[in-house]
Formats: C-alpha cells, sequence, structure tokens
C-alpha cells in the first residue's frame, strides 16, 4: 500500500465537542492540501464545512447518534435528513448499543433501515462499538447491518473505549464478505497501524490522526 | 441535610450505552424503593421506564444532545419532542459547545430557547460541560441559559471527562441567583461529596451513584 492509495482511504475526522469553527476551516484545509477520502464532522458543522470542501469535490460526512447509541430512530432519521440537506454526503450512524445486548435484533435492524432509506443512497455506515461487544454480538451486528443494506461494519466511535483492532476486522470481513465495507476507526495512529488494519480487510479508516499517520509520525489522538 | 432531602434531589441516572432492558427494569425498581426525585435514561428507553415508574408518580428525564453537543437545534428539538411523547417530564439538553467556543453567543441561546419552547413547560436544564470551559466561559454560558428561559444550569454530562465541583457550582449559583436551578453531576460519588455541593450551592444531583450515597459507601461509578 503506497502513500496515496492510504490517503484514498482516509476519513479525516474532528468530532472533538470543543473544536471551533476556526479548528473546522484549519481541519477542513488540511484535508484539501492531503486530497483524503473524506471528512467527519459533528452534525452543527457540516453546513460550513460542506461550504469549504465542495469547490474541492471533497466529501462531508456525518456522524448520527453519536455517542451513546440510545437515540431513537426517529431521532436518527431526522438527523440524517437534515445532515444531507446541509451537506453531507455520508453517513456513519451507531448501532442501538442497548437494545442488541437486550437482544432485540428487530429493534437493531429497523433502526439502520430508516437510516439507509433516509440516506437515499448516499454511502451508509455503521458503527458497532467492537470494545463492548461480545464476539457474538459482533458477527451478529454485523449480519444485521448487511441485511439492513447499508454499506459499512465501523468498528467504533473513538468514544466509549478501545478502537480497532486487527482481530475485530479480520472477524468483520469474515462475515461480511470481500464486496462489502469495512471501516476501522479509533486508535488507529501511525504508518504501520494503517497497514495492518488495511491487511486485516479494513478498506476505509477513519481517524483524526492523519496528518501524523501519513506523515509517519506517531498521533498522540485518541479520536 | 438529612436523608430524605437528599434523596428528594437526586436525579438516578443509567446512561450506559450497553445497558439493557433488564437493566434498565432493575434500576427502575430501585429508584421505587428508594424514592429519588426523578431518573434518566437514554432516549429509546424513556417509553419503557415511564411505563414501570408513571404508577409511582416518579419522572423519568432525557438526555438530549447527547454525549457531543454537535447536533443541530433541530435535531435537539425533535429528540425533546419524540421524549416528552414517549413519557418524558424533564429535559437535560446539552449546550452547543462549539458554537461557544466560537464565540456564537446567538447560536447557543437560540439551540436553548428552541429546546424551551418543545418542552412545553417541563423542567428544563443546560448542561455546560464545566471541565471543557474557562472561566468566562462558565458565567457567560450561565447567562446565557438564564436569558434563554431554562431552569436549571447543569455541570457536566459525565463523558467528557471532570464532574461536578465545589468551586464550579458556587461560580454557577452566584452567576444565576438564588431562584434558578443548579445541577451537579458528574463525580459526586459519596454523601459527603454531596452534601459538600449541596453547601455549595446545588439543588439538584445527578448520579449513577445514588444507592452508594445514601448508604454512605463510595460508589465506583464514573457517569
Amino acid at each position: 500500500m503506497n502513500k496515496q492509495e492510504l490517503i484514498n482511504m482516509i476519513d479525516y475526522t474532528l468530532l472533538k465537542p470543543v473544536a471551533t469553527k476556526d479548528d473546522i476551516k484549519a481541519f477542513c484545509n488540511e484535508t484539501i492540501e492531503h486530497g483524503f477520502k473524506a471528512v467527519f464532522v459533528n452534525p452543527y458543522y457540516v453546513e460550513y464545512a460542506h461550504s469549504i470542501l465542495s469547490p474541492h469535490r471533497i466529501k462531508v460526512g456525518v456522524p448520527i447518534g453519536f455517542s451513546l447509541g440510545g437515540a431513537t430512530t426517529h431521532t436518527k432519521v431526522e438527523e440524517t435528513k437534515e445532515a444531507i440537506k446541509n451537506g453531507a454526503e455520508e453517513i456513519d450512524m451507531l448501532i442501538n448499543l442497548g437494545a442488541l445486548k437486550s437482544k432485540e435484533f428487530n429493534v437493531v435492524r429497523n433502526d439502520i433501515v430508516e437510516v439507509v432509506r433516509a440516506s437515499e443512497g448516499l454511502t451508509t455506515k455503521v458503527i458497532i462499538e467492537t470494545a463492548l461487544l461480545t464476539k457474538e454480538e459482533k458477527i451478529t451486528a454485523s449480519e444485521l447491518i448487511v441485511e439492513a443494506g447499508a454499506n459499512f461494519v465501523k468498528t467504533s466511535t473513538g468514544f466509549n473505549g478501545g478502537g480497532a483492532t486487527v482481530e475485530d476486522v479480520q472477524l468483520i470481513r469474515s462475515v461480511v464478505g470481500e464486496d462489502f465495507g469495512v471501516k476501522a476507526a479509533g486508535g488507529v495512529r501511525t504508518y504501520e497501524d494503517a497497514a495492518n488494519i488495511v491487511e486485516a480487510g479494513a478498506n476505509r479508516i477513519g481517524t483524526s490522526g492523519a496528518l501524523a499517520i501519513i506523515s509517519g509520525n506517531t498521533s498522540t489522538a485518541s479520536y
């Protein structure tokens, strides 16, 4: 994997609660400079980031239902629709973790189906928060995501501990098959981390440490 | 402050992403047994908690815009309306931290005004996430909350580091005056913590460690 191939896989991410408009601007300019695949910002900043990146044909993505996973389907759908109206072109939703843990699989699946429907054909990624799940739950969640018609299984939000591991990415890839997306997020901080996680089966990487990764330095970013 | 006075001030809280329906049931039963002021559960569980607690006249409260503060006003309003439809009677919203840090004070104020309006006279508390703010920002945020017509300034979500401190509660109380609500949340784990924070000016306490607090034991709960 060369540097350009890696850059084309990176969703550069800035979800810190205290990020200012100026921070978002600098972050978007870094993205333009390096040509990352997409940026991810909180819903409030989608419109602003889109206004900066749209002329450069760089997509803005949005987290939906962050960061606890306990929002209702209605709220996730409304958040998705508004984000799209504001310019979002990729949708990363958080699964209903409580429903998954309660074995209410129809609730989990329907939650995803409704957000996929609201996303009108845009790329949808569904976060399962691997660090909080058993192996069986990771498998079940990945299966539900495929059934629900989303495009990616994503490992982590970066806000609830843990992050992407080689083992989890291998497991998810084995469940979803070759033609589905797997996004590794959380804890990918070095070029070596990125190379290992891609080798394990990831085809997208979410990281706030993209600059360090492509420069070969270790990032101290945690999300 | 005797034990019953303390119990009447406690918002017993269970927002863990992995909480199951069974966990919520046990938590509601603890609340019935001890008579806490209210419970707080994630939006997905509001309807279920309300079905258990309604016969006992115990209120269900809901966090809105958790836990990053970067949701749009539209999403917060929709989330509020649906939570009320599902039985929520207290609304704890998170301020738009990015807008506050960007000095977009009209955005911050309007965000609160719209949620207060959607709350239709129910008690509204607005979280400023003290651990992420400067002293000046804490003062400004508290002033904006009073102007916007909410009922409480609340210190913390419990999810972004830090928590309620005696100094912050004193500061907020000095800004909002005697007749406004101040809710201390995050890090209140012992009876002594609770007594100190009430002495400093809090008149509501949000905690997942309520049982330990009223039994005099130290809770290891972090939110």
